[in-house]
């Protein structure tokens, strides 16, 4: 019944049974998603899926978030949901690790944009989808992200079907066989991670999430007990898995406020670790005077970052060695910190060597010490409890519009960045999506 | 080095290199393939496609087979795939229970149908893909599919994106990132038998896998030891598992000649049971004369085909005591035996409660007994060593044909029925698919 009861906490869950706060924290997400989404609508995996969509001739049912080109239903979806992830700058759920807004939102944008729906409806449809994803990843996890799989698209593919089956009416039975038909599709390994694969997971999560509740709502049969049944998800994808989580407290705990927003554009185990490099490289200026810069982590931060020399800006989002470097010289990481260039800047190759990392089993995912020593001996040390970003010191909503606008900055005007701010803080009031997506379009054709 | 092997394996077998016996065993899969194919073409299932078809305003660039309809490359290539699959009357590959063509040869038609390419161009991508999939299902069977995965998708998509991937003239290189990118997206629960997704995965696999190869094509990069890494394919959807098997004798052993043919429109694991029951109906004419029927059969079949009391055709194909009734009762298991009033006929019902399966541990996969025990105490047994379409008991081409023949019937004309099969039969001299696919399609607008 884990699967029936997930299906009807979801249909009886009205806008009016929200919180104000989950509300709020949902505005904040969809900022944050749209942001980072506009922001890599120029990277070169875009250009490629422009390019396959030029080649399919699919129709021009939805825009495609910062770029002219619109493309249909699924296409637009996959699309936006991969340019979210492209630059590791987007959301995470800090207890498994998983970026709730890619696979969610790019659904709930393409069905409000075509069927003309409103803010209430997507704030709905996009905090169930998150709610229902994060409740299925809080079950499996952890055995199944250690045992590989990328959980933003094996769990995300349950949330794309949810916000998809809640903004097309879906009944239970229909929303049953959604999620039967996306769970079977639940797909994506970590091994994918540093190459332009593991944006893709994300975005291709969104469509079959959304594919799956348009083929229900046409009357297509799936298993009505994806999660719980005997070679359903749970018992196929993770060895352990505690599967009264994806319904315990209902209505009363949201994993949407547990929904973190990065300050960098990288993953978030590095986080910590660049706040203590920036700190130090406030307090010792001269890089020629430093010997070596210790960064003590939890575990995960090596298992995922470890790569001594990277080639590429997106190779240098999996080092720490590349990111120590950048937070200590310029003060911040940032895309522009992970741009090709800077990576194989000599002066950065020669800093990055003196970077150690040192893993200590103790420390939390948010916590990290750096302990720079100078060539003349002298030690700074500088404790980081909770990284900027994390529950417990979260970006203020300034910083939060800033990087935004930061993001945006070269594809979007500042009048369409500031429309598309107040529109977003005023989701509520918004009684139609597409008084909204046409500020994401830019005013000229190339950028 | 075991993806980058495969895939070197495949880059260097010409069609030349491929013996006569294995061209010829492909020509029979294709022609199997697109029979059952084109007579599944108004399922309801398929008919929920064109219906999504319509709503994202497809292009009309490859044809569904048996209808007049046509979608985009990817879209058809779903729809094609799906509907080989929906009379579970497809080709198996029985030590792994795969079903090589249905995510393959969809692939191989609509890439030839677009790019005008011929028949040995098609004939060498199906066997090179049918060969990547076969025997990475070698690799993690059994158990990968004891885990609860359906390994004609899972394993499949390798097969799609193997072919494609031959079709489109990847190099070493594009190769590998297609199997990674066609790898990560490996998806199918075997929660979802005796459901509409069951036939789905085959043709969502096929679109996977296509999708992969096209994206390689335009420099999209992914992992390039998709198989063989620590968190690929094997470690994580596979228990136990060879790779040794996936590069093994290539060139001198052709999993492609293992692929078996069904006589019957269910799965295989009920062809024995199948085979001895009509033996049995020969001999004992009179229904009500009938005690009961013991059918002892390998665990297999009682684990997938043990529902006692079908209520659709569907269900229908995965119930001995249906499938045994017709097969005594009506000489025959094609798809009218599996209509859904056949399975609701009151006769049926009283007469499937006289069969009673026994599992025995030392029967092989093809091998049955069916023990008949008349009211009046008399015993007739009938005991199969190897099942009709079994390797070692081959569907003739004849009976090929003419379950050809039967399948189509009532979709296309006579002419266009005989003119596929010679084309088929002869496919290493057409120089042009499109000499073959406008017999696909029926000549009237409904059927």
């Amino acid at each position: 019944m884990i699967t029936r009861n997930l299906v009807n906490n979801c249909l009886n869950t009205k806008y009016e049974d929200i919180p104000q706060e989950v509300i709020l924290h949902a505005k904040k997400s969809i900022l944050n998603w749209m942001g980072v989404a506009i922001g890599a609508a120029y990277h070169p995996s875009v250009e490629m899926l422009i390019s396959l969509k030029n080649d399919l001739q699919s129709s021009e049912q939805v825009s495609i978030l910062g770029r002219r080109e619109k493309a249909d239903l699924l296409l637009s979806t996959l699309i936006n949901g991969m340019s979210s992830h492209i630059f590791d700058y987007d959301d995470t759920h800090l207890d498994t690790i998983h970026h709730p807004s890619g696979p969610v939102a790019p659904v709930c944008f393409a069905l409000a944009e075509k069927f003309n729906l409103s803010g209430k409806q997507v704030l709905r449809a996009f905090i169930l989808g998150v709610e229902a994803e994060l409740r299925i990843s809080n079950a499996v996890c952890p055995s199944h992200y250690d045992l590989g799989w990328h959980i933003t698209s094996t769990a995300g593919v349950f949330g794309a079907a949810v916000a998809a089956g809640i903004l097309l009416e879906l009944d239970e039975e229909q929303m049953l066989n959604a999620l039967g038909l996306a769970g079977t599709q639940a797909f994506g390994l970590r091994e994918m991670f540093g190459t332009m694969t593991k944006p893709f997971h994300p975005g291709k999560a969104a469509e079959n999430g959304l594919l799956a509740a348009l083929l229900a709502q046409k009357g297509f049969t799936s298993s009505k007990q994806v999660l719980e049944a005997k070679r359903g998800f749970a018992n196929v994808t993770a060895p352990e898995h505690d599967l009264e989580q994806v319904n315990i407290n209902w209505g009363t705990q949201w994993e949407t406020l547990k929904n973190a927003f990065k300050p960098y554009a990288c993953g978030i185990v590095l986080h910590p670790a660049i706040d203590a490099c920036i700190a130090l490289g406030k307090q010792v200026s001269d890089p020629s005077q430093v010997k070596e810069i210790e960064i003590t982590v939890n575990p995960y931060v090596l298992e995922l970052t470890a790569k001594p020399e990277p080639k590429t800006g997106l190779e240098g989002k999996f080092s720490i060695f590349h990111t120590g470097a950048m937070a200590f010289l310029e003060g911040d990481a940032s895309e522009e910190q992970y741009q090709d260039a800077k990576v194989l800047d000599p002066k950065t190759l020669a800093f990055r060597t003196k970077i150690k990392p040192v893993v200590n089993e103790s420390f939390e995912e948010d916590e990290a010490v750096a302990k720079l020593t100078t060539v003349d001996g002298k030690v700074y040390e500088y404790k980081v409890e909770h990284a900027t970003g994390s529950i417990e010191n979260p970006m203020t909503d300034e910083a939060l519009c800033n990087k935004f606008r930061k993001v945006v900055k070269g594809i979007l005007g500042s009048d369409s960045t500031e429309a598309i701010i107040a529109k977003l803080y005023d989701l509520d009031s918004v009684a139609n999506i597409n008084e909204v997506i046409p500020y994401c379009t830019p005013q000229t054709a190339t950028v």
